[in-house]
């Protein structure tokens, strides 16, 4: 089971990796539903089947999963915890869960800029106010052990930029990172959080770190664990 | 080349790497020298020659080492640059440097804590008033490029704690890292940067993360540049 697809942003990924596998993608929103249908149809995928449903009602026999994949969903829960227990009931006994975060707390940069850091508290600081822990990454292993998995095993994925990889430069700090704090904006200026000024230096300055004497860094965590 | 081997910390290291290499180790503390000497000679190093020298002001000739190494020393300078540059002109050409630095900047653990990231901060502006840099391991990469090394290439190093490891709970969040800050605390409170109930509960939080449900996160940095 892949629980909480989304838009099927993993989906084809899992499917090429695992073609023996018949895998389930489960997602809350219809409508990114029917872009991860639209995505894996383009693929040619065959092997997964979409359904609706809220992973705290999830509409299968307990025990009948062999492996969960979860991959930047409990970031935006209330209760991640109870998330992970009520995936380990859909695991057979023997089975495996994979789960996927980042941390926005890894994120680091050179030159360091406390506008940077400001507008990054920004995200954090809203995804906390809508229930979620953009700082999550850090804190899978307590997480997964506490839902009773047994073998919990965490290895970071850090990313580190500097200009010897323009490629990431631009893909990761500048399009990915910087894009996605810059998302949040109007939000952040809306709440009051930060003044316009200060917002605006900070994404100026996480875009200076993607320049040829910058360097930037990121963490993503990623936990394996087994059903007793 | 070793250059700044203080207490010889990686010195028998070095030389059991590399047993071919005739290796010189300088620093600039006959104190630590003699220590140095005393843990290499107990080691049965034999192909490590020791000299009192100033980083700045190195008594060989131009060209004169295939090798530098420095570990840990840059972050305590006022010049690092400099030093770069000094380093690059003892390199024959073709030859090659390697740079080992940490970056306090790079810590975060689970649970979080205000007043462990202010202990933190404490040593951080300590080192930064005695003219150093704890956070120089991010911009490793742009100052041996600036310092004409090419090819350079940094490969960080992250170190990730839970409590599957207990040695590392133990070795590296317990005894180096929260070691490290608490042996600043002197220093801190007579500079006024911290009042002294908030310090002792940043440095009880940091020991916390190295408890059964703790996770500790630091990330060193190795670069490596060849003299053109």
């Amino acid at each position: 089971m892949e629980a909480g697809c989304g838009v099927g942003a993993q989906t084809v990924t899992l499917s090429r990796n695992s073609p023996q596998a018949l895998i389930t993608s489960v997602d809350i929103s219809e409508a990114s539903l029917g872009e991860a249908r639209r995505r894996a149809s383009a693929a040619g995928v065959k092997n997964v089947r979409f359904k609706r449903a809220d992973i705290f009602e999830l509409p299968y026999v307990p025990a009948s999963f062999d492996h969960v994949f979860v991959c930047f969903v409990l970031e935006h829960l209330k209760k991640p915890l109870e998330a992970l227990n009520v995936l380990a009931a859909m695991i057979a006994p023997g089975g495996t869960i994979t789960v996927i975060e980042g941390d926005h707390g890894s994120a680091y940069f050179h030159p360091d800029s406390v506008a940077a850091q400001k507008a990054i508290q920004c995200q954090v600081e809203l995804q906390r106010r809508a229930g979620g822990n953009a700082n999550i990454g850090r804190s899978l292993y307590p997480l997964l052990c506490e839902a009773g998995y047994r073998e919990v095993r965490v290895s970071p994925r850090m990313v580190y930029v500097d200009s010897s990889k323009p490629e990431l430069a631009d893909g990761f700090t500048r399009r990915t990172f910087t894009a996605m704090i810059e998302g949040v904006r109007d939000s952040a200026l809306k709440a009051s959080l930060l003044p316009e000024d200060i917002f605006d230096q900070g994404i100026e300055d996480l875009k200076r770190t993607a320049l040829v004497d910058g360097t930037f860094c990121y963490t993503f965590f990623k936990a394996l664990g087994v059903k007793v």
